[in-house]
């Protein structure tokens, strides 16, 4: 069940990889290759900082979900488009689920909750990252008229706190997963955004 | 022997890393440093994710093609651009050699065909991929009138799927790593590409 | 002492992170996460690479510098503009630091003095190139008008030089320390710099 649930997180990311791929003119290969990373990355980057082998290279079925999103803009591009809005509320589930799979995943990996935390925002929020970085655009993740680090952040947290104090049943999970998810899905209907990087005092001034 | 040849390989894509370089404006410092990483990224991609110490950093040999790539492109430029076409040759040569001896050491090290194949096509293009996204580039891999990967993903399943056959002879491999540069070569001397991302039925539509 | 050493350096590096999320018009969680990122990434590429789990993640008090940070320039980002001059100097004192204790802990790792040295560079910059590259902005690394990577190539190749004569006492890392911080700061102030990555007597021909 929980590979499952992955495999849906690697899809609805790998479509995100994949309708970029579209948008900046890729062929069909760059689109697939855009889709894995995209969906396969943050966990990547999370096991290759826990010194363990990916999970991705460990389980052939992850190779199915970026084919399947680059079959799927390639034949219905418009209306994947046209869809995009149920797919955010994909996106926001696979959010909710790699922030709390990879917190947990480091927790159990003898990581400090801290560390743990951090790991399961990167495993969260690194696949975009990584898609955004690699189609040379600026991240998603930085766009300030969005919160998306900031429901995985709080899950991440919440997971890590709840193990140090014992509380690591399924249905405290589940609850967070559930809290993040709609979260996000609030900041997307009703724009909440969090202020800019320096105080509106020093809006004015020039920075160069 | 087979260290030979990886070195020549990690020449040639220096070369590359070092041209883009000179047409950046970057310092010789910043040639070096980017003939480097495109030389080796692709290789410590793949170590680091099988938990290996990457090559590179095992022996100091790899150090002396970078140097000479820098020094070649700062004395002779026009002349290394003049000779874009044989040296594409080389870098055919050394994306046939990276992708084959990249899937191979995956399978060595134990991970299933399907991963070996991705790490192999991972160390084959990666250090391209590094080279552009630290330049600010959009990834000549994405280039829609050109086939790179491609070659490289048949070659890394073809020697994956011998290998699962017992077929790991090094005559074997011989023969994909001639395949693979044939194909490179016959791609781009006839411009081979693939179908963009989005169906040419949708072309029309706005995708934003 | 070190650590607390160690935390000052990231905590600058942090700084420079958040001043260009503030330049760039991120949101105040993409200033922290910029910040974390420049502070702590090179650390992680060179403990990846060396295999060993990142510093950063198994002490929390990493957390708290890019916090500070990103705070700092929330609250006082024209000051802290205005005092760039300080800062690079304590840029510079991260620079020596980082060089320094990244060819060290890769020495001790039982790394040759090549790859060694290597990784140590890669410490002292890698922040900053992935605050760049994550940014969508040709790296400060590549600029032609300031030396940034020669003091730090030159600090990690003496430590490793007297690592292999035996001259591993804190008095020799110090001095050599020094040399770094101050090569820099002179770089900076006579505005230093080394040919670009192609000869002057090409600097005509076009490149493409």
């Amino acid at each position: 069940m929980p590979l499952v649930l992955d495999l849906f997180g690697v899809f609805f990311f790998g479509v995100s990889g994949s309708l970029l791929a579209a948008r900046r003119g890729f062929d069909i290969v760059g689109s697939l290759l855009l889709a894995g990373l995209t969906g396969i990355g943050g966990g990547i980057i999370r096991d290759v900082i826990l010194g363990q082998t990916p999970t991705a290279f460990a389980n052939p079925f992850y190779f199915i979900p970026p084919v399947l999103a680059a079959l799927l803009v390639f034949f219905l591009a418009p209306g994947v488009q046209r869809m995009m809005r149920p797919l955010l509320v994909f996106d926001a589930a696979g959010l909710a689920l790699f922030c709390i799979t990879g917190t947990i995943k480091a927790l159990e990996s003898g990581m400090n909750p801290f560390a743990s935390a951090l790991l399961g925002v990167t495993s969260a929020v690194g696949g975009g990252l990584l898609r955004d970085v690699v189609a040379n655009k600026t991240p998603e993740l930085f766009n300030p008229r969005d919160i998306y680090a900031v429901p995985a952040m709080l899950g991440a947290g919440l997971i890590a706190g709840f193990w140090g104090m014992g509380l690591t049943g399924g249905a405290w999970q589940l609850a967070v997963a559930g809290v993040v998810f709609l979260l996000r899905l609030l900041a997307l209907t009703f724009h909440w955004h969090v202020p800019r990087a320096v105080g509106p005092w020093h809006r004015d001034a020039t920075l160069n």
